[in-house]
This record gives structure tokens, C-alpha cells and sequence, in this order.
């Protein structure tokens, strides 16, 4: 016995999986080939369970300016950005990111789970009201853990349910602030983010938009679903990361509100927190600078997505509602789904393998991420691969082709995705684990 | 008025220091020169406000390695360690920090913030108890506080004071978790390590220890507080952090404890963040071989700390209790210690204004951190100029000359650090701006 034997059931859990031959939660890359490409197992694989979006981890530019900033500043800061003071680098990427959403302000965080722990937390106090959409990223349920204000879940992308809990506390004084994603990291579906505009509008709540997985993939500019949808003027507060389109690490709020510098000595995981190496903050301007300069790399994107999701929904798999970069492939069995992850990585396919509690709606489900850079031979060899394992699985009718697409209803899915009762936190991935 | 006018006080009181020409929160370096100098303010800068303990910010060995990394890996990996993978620098340092230390286990964080958010948040839960130093610093605070275990603060440095609470909860179930750090951030005093052994012992709890400020520092190998007392057997948990001595960014964590290696899958804050780039990795690894090849950095570290803090003290200013790289001096008021502040600024010296409640003696500290950068030369330029202005300033006898030092009782100061009734957590720098 001792303070770890707490964790001896999902140990054992964890040791039935490891026993069957998946350990899909170590996965272990011996070498990265390129910004789609690794060797795993001794074997090349195509990456498919990055968030990667824009392909820029290789990228000379971003390499460039990261070794010239090693060079010239070095390898760390060494501290806060309030004890430590501010490199130019920080301040020019702040710039850079408030000049690219029209923002007035900009503040840069260390990691992009600490954006969304310094901002949740501090906005609200125990006299506000913290609203959150119910399959909210944990970083998100951790910011609400740590923050004072009640913290109020409303049903997964229903503005119907948010208005009638808003409804509930409209007389409550005190600030309301809703928490919504630009797309969802599980099923790759958006927000339906004009009507949750609405209903902020109508209770004169505060609205804070995370754009992890959106940024540099929707709008025409890359800012994300708030471009997209015409709202960024009603978006009061944007997250977003540097860990996937700008292929880096660290986070970032923008705002125009008037007062939002003073976050810098009230938000305490801004606060106190070494700041990001001067290597990070080059590669992640360079790749802000050419996310703005090469808008086909998001067309590409895109159409990549396109394929990838039309490709699996027509050879019969169950995915998520739409056609994003992340598409999940969902499977009603957790030891079905961890020996098609399994045979997947052995045959040359790295992807994610998401399991309850950690997905919505106590399914599993194989995740996976389309990249910008990669062919059409990579989307069709994973299409292909996954139709020929889910066939011998017996998930797939044998007779369906995976291209040209079958048709299916949007809406018909989207209805489904709208009413699934999920209501509950991203919790431990491993907690569910049978 | 919006969501952020809550903050309008603390934007008032910040105003007014602003007002009058100190901006101690917001400094920016035009240029950094090298570990120990920059430029801020068109002004050639001598830095003693960094946690650049050893100096290896520009170290070669760690810029190489770092630019190797990036051209061979790329500028990120796009996620976290148990969706994305490790790649094998992950691995690399884990078993390189888990050798050094002659542990069996250790886990790396994305920020030293979020190893103690992981790590103490996860290792306790609702039917355990957590001890926490009152001096702790913020991030062990919002630890406790995402965690879900009673929180029980005893007095700083105190062990008797730890025995007498954990008396009074000793025939409760579960796991006591007891949480100090080898040198504390804000007056550089060490913690009573080997009594905390004992009252350890006596009562059946774990051990965990921050050694985010002694690692590098202290012990004949380095390896920190537990280290130089000769207790690392009974210290359960080791924490450190890679933006100090080891000049990057990022956390860590070393155990011998069976079944530490499920934590990957239990702990929040490590599986919902994405994964340390490989520049960060490259140099962290280089510099922890540096680090253990040239114990003369730390002889050196340990002459400048005992020089500056000597030579503080002979001066006159009240110091404290121990000569280490964090150097306090300790001022009774704000307005003198920004005005103190800023003229050390504005004469070319950058060191860390640390204001009540922040400071754990409702009194403001002008803190210093020393490194084996600096030569002597800087160090006697900054006494000499701290005592210059702190006779200006009156703070000083007109006829003590800094060198040679004057003999003050260890003991002395001890006792009075030990005594002084502060149990408040490091709360929000600024919110006790006056």
C-alpha cells in the first residue's frame, strides 16, 4: 500500500489493455520524418493523430527564425513575465496576434491549458455566473475547478438549454460569462455560434470562444468559427494555441475590451509562470506570418478534410457531423475500437484512441487529424486501410466502395449529434478504460 | 462598465505607482546580452531579477544541441505525450532527470506551474489531506485548490507546528501528503528538511518537495535541499522546474514509488496539455550534462551568493536568514521600496520588486537572484550601488562600509524568520499595491 494504490483499478485496467498488445496511451515515436511522418515500432507511419493542421513543424521559415532567436536571446527567459520582464520577441508576437484577430489587446501564456486556466478563472469571481458548454475541453472544467464562480453546464451546442439556465439566474447580479469551442476536439463539430450570440445578446452575458482546433483552419482569414460565421465583433474573448495550426507550444487571449492589460497582475497563471523560451515565441511569429501569407495551406486543409470524412462516412463508418479537420470514427465497442487502433499503428497508421469517459457519449472512438500536409496518397491510404480493417472486423457491409462518396444526410446527423444526452466532463482518458 | 471593471481597484492602485515612473510589472528587455546583462531602457543592464542560476541561458552546448533539435524534429509536436506520443528526447531526459536524481520514475510537465498542479492535485483526493507550507508558492496554492483534498496550511518553516496539525487528524483515513520547498522563492531561506523528516516519519505521511530554486544549487551533486541534508530516502516526490537553473522552460517530477508511472494517465495537468517542443528538450538535456559536468558553476554560484548577501548585510539592510542565490532585502515600505526599485533600475541593476500581500511579512522586498554569471565585479557594482542609494534614500548608517562583511547572528535572523506570524497564501502580486 501506498499513496499511488488510490490508482490500482485503473492500473489494472490500463495492464489488461497493455496484456491484449495496445498501449495506444505511450506511444513512442523513435524518429519524425516530417511534419506527417515518424517511425514507430521500427516502421514508417503516417501521422494522423497530430494537431498539426498546417503542417508547419518543418517549416524553414519557423526553423529559421527559431535557431537565429537561440542564438541571439538564448535558450530560456529564466522566469515570469511580471518578475522577469518581457523579451521584444513577446511583445511582438502579442502585436501580432491582436493585429491579426483586429484586436486591441493581446496577452501570450505558456501553455495553451494555462490560457484557458488564467482566463476562466480570473474573469469570473464568486459573484458571477461561469456558463459551459457540457463536452468543454478539461483544461476548460480545470479553469472552472480553480476559478470561484459557480459554474453552470448547459447541453453540448444547444443555445435553447444556455438560454433557459441563463433565464434561471437573470436577476442574479454579477457577470456572466459562456465558454464555447470553435470546433470540438473529439468530433471534430463546430459551435452553432450566431445562435449563442443571440442568446448572449438577449441576457447581456460575456462571451469567451476557444478557437483551439479552428484557428488557422475556418474563416477566410484562419482567425476561426467566429470569422467564418460573421460574430467576432460579439466574441468579447478569443483562446487559442500555439500546439497546432502555429506548430509550437503556448496560448493566447485577444480582446478589445477596454481594462484587459491588468489580466497581466490578476491572472495568476499568467502570473506565475516562467514565460516562453525566445526559440518558441521566433518559430511561433514566423508561423503566424505564414498562416497569413499562404491562405492555400488552409485550402488544402480543407480539402484534405473533405476527403479524409467523405471517404470513411461512405465505406459505412459512423463519424462525427462534419467535415473537419478532426474526424472521429465512431465504434460502440472499447475492446473493438482498441484492437482496430492496434492494427491501424501495425500496419502503418498512427491516429488517437479516445475512450469513456473521455469521449461525449460513452462511445470510443477512433480520432483522427488531417494536416494540410498531407497528399492525397496519405488520405487515401488511411481511407483505404481503415474500410479493409473495419470490413474484416465485420463493421463495414463488404460491398461498399469508399470513394465516390455515398450520400448522406448532414442534417440527419447533426440532429443526432444536437440531442445525445452527454453531459459531462472530459474526464480522466484512462478512468474509463474496461 | 464590463466584466473586467471587478479589477478597477487594483487597476487604480496599479495607475498611481505607474504615476509616479516605476512600471515594475511590466519591464522589457530591448536586448539581452548575455545570462546576466541586457538592455532595458536604451541602458545597458545588469540583471539580477532572473532565476539564471548556473548561467546556462547562452551556454553552447545547449544552444547547439537545441538548434539540432529543431532542425532534426521540428518546432513542435502538436500534442500532448498520450495522444500525440513521446518522441525520444521525451524519454531521454526522463531517464537522464530519473539518473541524476538515482530515482526510478520521472515525469516531465509542459511548465513547472503544471508540475505541481499535476502532481499535488492528482496524488491526493477528497478522502486524504494535504499539508502545505503557508509561504508556498502560487502554484502549489492553485494546486491544492484544483485538487480535491483538504487543504491544511501550517506555519512556515515550522515542523512542530506540521506535528501538531497532523496530531489532530491522525486517526483519519487516508493518504497525508506534506508539501515544502528547498529554498523558498521570495526570501531564499531553506526549509528545516531533516526535522520535516522526522515529523514525516512520526505520522505515516508522504513527502513531496519543490526543489524548483535549490536544484543546481544546492547539495554536493546539485540535486538540492534533500540533497545537502542527506535525506533524499525519505523525500517521496521531488519537484523541479527547467526555467531556473537549467535556463529552458518546462517541470518535472522523480519518484522510486511502484505504480508512479500511472500518473501519464490520472494527472489532468500532464495528459490535456500539449507536449515540450524538441529545442526545449535539446537544451534542458544539454543543460542537466553541463550541469553534472561542471560542479565549479555551482562553487561559483555559492561564492556570489555569500558575497552579495554579505555584503548587503554588512551595508546595514536587513536581509534574510541565509546566504543563498535569492537575496532579499527586506524594506518596512511600498512607496520607499518602488522609488529604492526604480533607481536601481534607472543607475543600470534590474532585480524583482516583490510587494505585500505577495511577500510573506506584509513588508516589501527589493529581491535579488544571483548566478554563476556574474563575476565579482557585478556583484560589488550592485552592493555598492544599493548602498549608495539606500543612504541617499536614509535606510542606511552614512559610516558602514559594505566590505568587509560584519558579523551578524545566523541564529540570530533564524529565529526571527521562524517566529514571524505570516500564514497567507502568495496571493495576486498587485493586489496589494498601495
Amino acid at each position: 500500500m501506498s499513496i499511488l494504490s488510490k490508482f490500482s483499478p485503473l492500473a489494472e485496467r490500463y495492464g489488461r489493455m497493455r496484456d491484449s498488445g495496445a498501449d495506444p496511451f505511450s506511444i513512442k515515436f523513435d524518429d519524425v520524418l516530417s511534419s506527417v511522418e515518424a517511425v514507430v515500432n521500427g516502421r514508417k507511419t503516417v501521422l494522423f493523430g497530430t494537431n498539426n493542421y498546417l503542417g508547419l513543424t518543418f517549416d524553414p521559415h519557423s526553423v529559421e527564425r527559431s535557431v537565429e532567436a537561440i542564438r541571439m536571446h538564448g535558450t530560456g527567459t529564466t522566469g515570469s513575465r511580471i518578475a522577469n520582464g518581457s523579451y521584444k520577441g513577446h511583445e511582438e508576437l502579442e502585436a501580432a496576434l491582436a493585429d491579426f484577430y483586429g484586436r486591441k489587446h493581446c496577452m501570450v501564456f505558456s501553455t495553451g491549458y494555462q490560457a484557458n486556466l488564467a482566463m476562466i478563472s480570473t474573469l469570473v469571481g464568486q459573484n458571477d455566473h461561469l456558463f459551459l458548454d457540457a463536452d468543454s475541453h478539461a483544461s476548460i472544467y480545470d479553469a472552472s475547478r480553480l476559478g470561484h464562480a459557480p459554474v453552470v453546464r448547459f447541453r453540448h451546442n444547444n443555445p435553447d438549454d444556455l438560454a433557459k439556465r441563463l433565464n434561471r439566474l437573470k436577476d442574479q447580479p454579477g457577470d456572466k460569462l459562456i465558454v464555447v469551442e470553435g470546433i470540438y476536439s473529439m468530433l471534430g463539430d463546430t459551435a452553432p455560434l450566431k445562435e449563442f450570440v443571440d442568446v448572449k445578446r438577449e441576457f447581456g452575458a460575456y462571451l469567451l470562444v476557444d478557437e483551439a482546433h479552428s484557428m488557422g483552419v475556418l474563416g477566410e482569414k484562419g482567425r476561426g468559427l467566429a470569422e467564418r460565421e460573421g460574430v467576432e465583433d460579439d466574441v468579447d474573448f478569443v483562446v487559442g494555441t500555439f500546439s497546432k495550426s502555429l506548430a509550437s507550444v503556448g496560448g493566447y487571449c485577444v480582446s478589445s475590451l477596454d481594462g484587459f492589460e491588468i489580466l497581466r497582475i490578476a491572472a495568476r497563471p499568467y502570473m506565475f509562470t516562467a514565460s516562453l523560451p525566445p526559440a518558441i515565441v521566433a518559430s511561433t511569429t514566423a508561423a503566424l506570418e505564414t498562416l497569413r501569407a499562404e491562405p492555400q495551406r488552409r485550402e488544402k486543409l480543407t480539402a484534405n478534410a473533405e476527403r479524409f470524412y467523405t471517404g470513411l462516412r461512405s465505406a459505412g463508418f459512423q463519424v462525427g457531423p462534419e467535415a473537419n479537420p478532426i474526424v472521429a470514427v465512431i465504434l460502440d465497442k472499447v475492446d473493438v475500437a482498441v484492437a482496430f487502433w492496434k492494427r491501424l499503428v501495425d500496419e502503418g497508421m498512427y491516429l488517437n484512441l479516445a475512450l469513456p469517459p473521455a469521449t461525449p457519449s460513452h462511445q470510443a472512438f477512433l480520432r483522427s487529424s488531417v494536416s494540410a500536409a498531407h497528399t492525397f496518397e496519405h488520405i487515401d491510404f488511411a481511407v483505404e486501410l481503415m474500410t479493409r480493417v473495419g470490413r474484416e472486423f465485420g463493421l463495414l457491409p463488404d460491398n461498399v466502395t469508399p470513394f465516390p462518396a455515398r450520400p448522406v444526410s448532414a442534417e440527419r446527423l447533426s440532429a443526432r449529434a444536437a440531442t445525445r444526452p452527454a453531459l459531462r466532463p472530459a474526464a480522466d482518458v484512462g478512468a474509463g478504460m474496461a
